[in-house]
């Protein structure tokens, strides 16, 4: 699967209901979508064993996609302190499925995902859903009826876009700097 | 390790700057400490370095000891939303390390831990372990300087003492229940 393509992004939407991932494939500058669909889990009652699904689940799609990089959308604001327990539970143990194959991780919160597909921090998850099929080319067929299942695909291109911007060199601060820096432009007199 | 006990207990109080081990052995009925101690994070300064140190510690202690069960402490309330995302993912990824292995999981509020203890759910975090010290016959140089490891043991403690709880049967709830659960003892004239 990897030999395909030059990078392969997994994002992951955490919830504690329902978990949606995306794995996107990157060819050239191209994005591509490669698969997205999302983890049930309001059916199991055990917390621990909504845990452990989680874990198996997120574990399974590393070693089957082999991504690059993993992307998780993290909001750092919730309800109340009992619902951030259980988020953070949920996110800690994908953090750790990823972790435990040494695949780097970066995060972004929901408003970074919203502005980076659509342009609009403001935008609802329907709009994020049909510009990410406009974006990658996906089919009717393939657009799940699942919104967790895009905004899991969402952060993982959000992650694209912002890995590929062009890092701004490093310049010097003061003329100090840049005769520290520089000493073969300098002509001493 | 594991073969010189009937049963081994790891306790886990998870923070975000310093994890409490404990490990439990079980020898009959009688409890003892095989090794407590601390994994210090606060000198790490990227998060996920955090996170993957408890998971690799976690995982190193599972595969160690071999605990049969696995106890953390787990405070239900916090200071506020973001302080407690960051200790849901610490717990998150202590428990996916043993949920890769398949190790049951208990939780006690640290309310429980000091009355199962001391016997009070007002004692102070030294009290806890000066009656560990006693329970456990632990000898002056083995006790830690820091009460992480006294609390993640007495969690163990605490898992062993009501996991040995004797069960109450669970009898019949109505006549009618008894009648239809016990048709050879009705009489019928």
């Amino acid at each position: 699967m990897s030999a395909d393509y030059d990078k392969i992004i997994l994002g992951i939407d955490p919830g504690t209901n329902v978990m949606g991932y995306g794995v996107l494939g990157i060819k050239g500058k191209k994005p591509e979508m490669i698969v997205m669909g999302v983890i049930k889990l309001n059916k199991i009652g055990d917390h621990y064993l909504r845990l452990h699904r989680i874990y198996e689940r997120v574990s399974g799609l590393v070693a089957q996609y082999l991504p690059d990089e993993m992307a998780v959308e993290a909001p750092f604001f919730g309800k109340n302190v009992q619902s951030m327990l259980k988020l953070g539970r949920a996110q800690g143990v994908a953090i750790a499925a990823a972790l435990s194959r040494d695949v780097p991780i970066a995060e972004y919160a929901p408003l970074s995902v919203k502005q980076a597909i659509t342009g609009s921090g403001a935008a609802s998850k329907e709009q994020v859903a049909n510009m990410l099929k406009r974006l990658l080319n996906i089919s009717d067929d393939k657009m799940p009826s699942l919104l967790d299942a895009t905004d899991a695909l969402a952060v993982a291109l959000t992650h694209f876009y912002e890995s590929s911007k062009p890092q701004l060199p490093k310049g010097p601060k003061s003329w100090e700097q840049f005769i520290a820096q520089n000493p073969d432009k300098i002509v001493k007199r």
